[in-house]
């Protein structure tokens, strides 16, 4: 456990202060354990999106055999050396090679065998000559190129040769790596199991979307949009519900949410009683290890721990939800899940350059993140500020990604470049 | 139908020339239905990832009443003008007011009711003045900041209005239009049925992943790629099974598939039996569009529609039916999906710019489809081109995208800025 800042500097209402995006996450990763589950072995068709536990190394060479990559004639390169369009050299073709199978026959100097793409050299063959340079009067082949031992054959192994790494452990499995899997045999792939994150909404003004309003109330978003990012991440989402001010209900309800799933949300909560139940729940059966970053939205980011469970109190607003999850809770997923993420690269990968479409303005000692919708002008990309005062729900929709303003930084004037993080 | 390649230039091999891959496309949406299925009525719950197919608008105001966004105190702005920190306002707080209820009173002038951020403002009030401004001795409040009416205040009605837009139709809902439909209580979404694609692998060395390999066979593996990216698109897979050289099997799938699915993808086939199966089973169940593509990998691509139908026939290559599905398959199962989809900005958006670490050679005519793996140094993206004649398999695992040399270039120089379109 770092330092709690719990105990450490307040500010002139006695809260605790804000520290910064970056120390937080550090914070967020020092107390998050690196896949705590069991290991499960699932089926080719169960692996797709997985997180591989276990290297897969090459149980065999691949191809398995010298094998053509065109479709012509097989033979020895050494028979058509010197060979040209004007000078060609004469072969026999004693044979036509099957699909699928092995040649039952050697063959001698001076012969050929018809060959497919994909079909398996036989004995004393070295190359394949491509039809485009062959004519054939009978039996007879005229090579009109001389050809290299080796040309147009993938050798056997040459693709993969056994024994060698595949798919690193850490890495998630795409089709193409479940594809390599199949083509090498590797049938029962050791992955982590998927995390199961908890969603405990709090609130006395919070229904279900299906309960028609009264003033005063309104209905849950929240939980929508965070099980929807977190089944993207590759994780289990548990929604608890939605629960009122009672400081028993939602400890008990936390304490089942924690023993239950390798991590929990709990998303505030504005009432004056809920506001700072998520803290005092976690005081009680756990620790706070801060609450508070310097980042907008998503300030009031609360994080703890409880037995060796990552615990998140989330602010009520759908943006700082949306903004904590991205930047704090998702790095968190992605440890608990075994993944093995290079973050700075994900960053650059996950960013498009684009200049801004009006300028906008912020305050020095917090880091801003705007929401911006992506337009493709004959002169590249423009990022248009989606501002979350007025149709938040509607920016948050409309979005492609964001873009920070960073700390130091006072604003981004119009048509300045920036770099637009997408969804 | 446009116009059929079939009849048109042949090469002196008696092959249908290989046409540009902007025309290729160009082809295979004209003879692709939009959104041909039934709309499905989902629950919330399932609408994560479907493509919405009638416009949401929303039914009512959000919020529903005039909203506090700070913990404060309402009042009515007139009664702090002027008021400073050295010359405050004084008001009487007269009624606390509990989240979620409508509070059953009305302010009268000169006072103030405790608010907490959400709670709904009560009649006679028009701004909040934050705890930060406000000194309470007793039941007197000092105003030490001047307010305009709406001060902290979200209107009834100001995120969203009863009415508007919310996800237009054609949309992939996102977490994020989830929970807006969530928080504006509609349950219910109309959206498209998922098109079914159907994969049917031929070849006579082609053997399912499970099977020990004897020499000449080789396992399949491009559909447990094409299933992936067909799940990744949001459509539904329907593995046909491998056949072997039997027109007539084949057919007689063909006409299943054609049946029972949106789109049909059959992998080919490098056998002589099997090569042209895809080419003889179209024209007689229907009609080929072209044969050929000037793109590598990927130049084998053939295309045709049966019963309105698009059959695609992606050659037996790993690496070129990875690009035949990237570029000419996606576009089409996008338009079976009904969604709309701005494919130029999809490209900028789903691109990085990157400096190539090797020079890589090309040839005038054709347009050349690199992977490569990247890397961020401390002067930026860099790009690896990962050569595809050997470690075949490895290169498709490693890639995080590719970028294309266009049909007018003979290569990129080492250093050079590339656009990688990632996968």
């Amino acid at each position: 456990m770092p330092d709690s800042t719990k105990d450490g500097a307040r500010d002139m209402l006695g809260r605790a202060k804000a520290i910064r995006a970056a120390q937080a996450l550090e914070f967020i990763l020092n107390n998050t354990p690196q896949a705590p589950q069991p290991v499960e072995e699932v089926s080719l068709d169960d692996a797709y999106g997985r997180v591989l536990a276990a290297d897969i190394n090459a149980p065999e060479d691949m191809p398995g055999f010298d094998r053509s990559t065109v479709d012509g004639y097989a033979l020895k390169a050494s028979d058509t050396f010197g060979a040209s369009e004007t000078g060609p050299a004469y072969l026999n073709v004693t044979h036509e090679i099957m699909m699928g199978q092995e040649p039952d026959f050697e063959l001698a100097p001076g012969k050929a065998a018809k060959i497919a793409t994909g079909g398996m050299l036989p004995e004393g063959a070295d190359a394949v000559l491509m039809f485009e340079y062959a004519q054939l009067l009978q039996d007879v082949l005229e090579a009109q190129m001389a050809l290299a031992p080796g040309d147009n054959v993938t050798l056997k192994g040459e693709d993969v040769s056994a024994g060698s790494l595949i798919v690193e452990a850490g890495e998630r499995l795409t089709p193409y790596a479940v594809s390599a899997a199949a083509g090498l045999g590797v049938v029962a792939i050791k992955v982590h199991a998927r995390p199961r994150v908890s969603i405990i909404s709090t609130g006395d003004e919070i229904v279900p979307p299906e309960t028609a309003l009264k003033p005063g109330l309104i209905r849950d978003s929240n939980s929508y949009a965070l099980r929807g990012m977190i089944v993207d991440d590759g994780c289990v989402p548990l929604v608890r519900g939605i629960f009122k001010d009672d400081f028993e209900a939602i400890r008990d309800e936390m304490v089942r949410s924690v023993k239950e799933s390798e991590a929990v949300l709990i998303t505030g909560g504005s009432s004056v009683g809920t506001k700072d139940m998520a803290e005092r729940v976690i005081n009680e059966l756990g620790e706070i290890a801060f609450h508070g970053v310097t980042i907008r939205p998503g300030k009031p980011l609360l994080f703890g721990v409880i037995d060796g469970t990552p615990v998140f109190g989330l602010p009520g607003h759908p943006r700082a939800v949306q903004v904590c999850f991205e930047v704090f809770v998702r790095p968190a997923l992605y440890k608990l899940s075994g993944l093995k993420v290079d973050l700075a690269l994900e960053e650059a990968v996950g960013s498009v350059k684009a200049r801004l479409s009006k300028s906008i303005h912020s305050t020095q000692g917090r880091r801003d993140i705007i929401p911006v919708r992506l337009e493709l002008k004959e002169d590249g990309l423009w990022a248009e500020p989606l501002m979350s005062k007025s149709g938040l729900l509607l920016s948050m929709v409309r979005a492609h990604g964001a873009f920070s303003i960073e700390v130091g930084s006072t604003g981004v004037e119009k048509g300045e470049q920036v770099s637009v993080r997408l969804r």
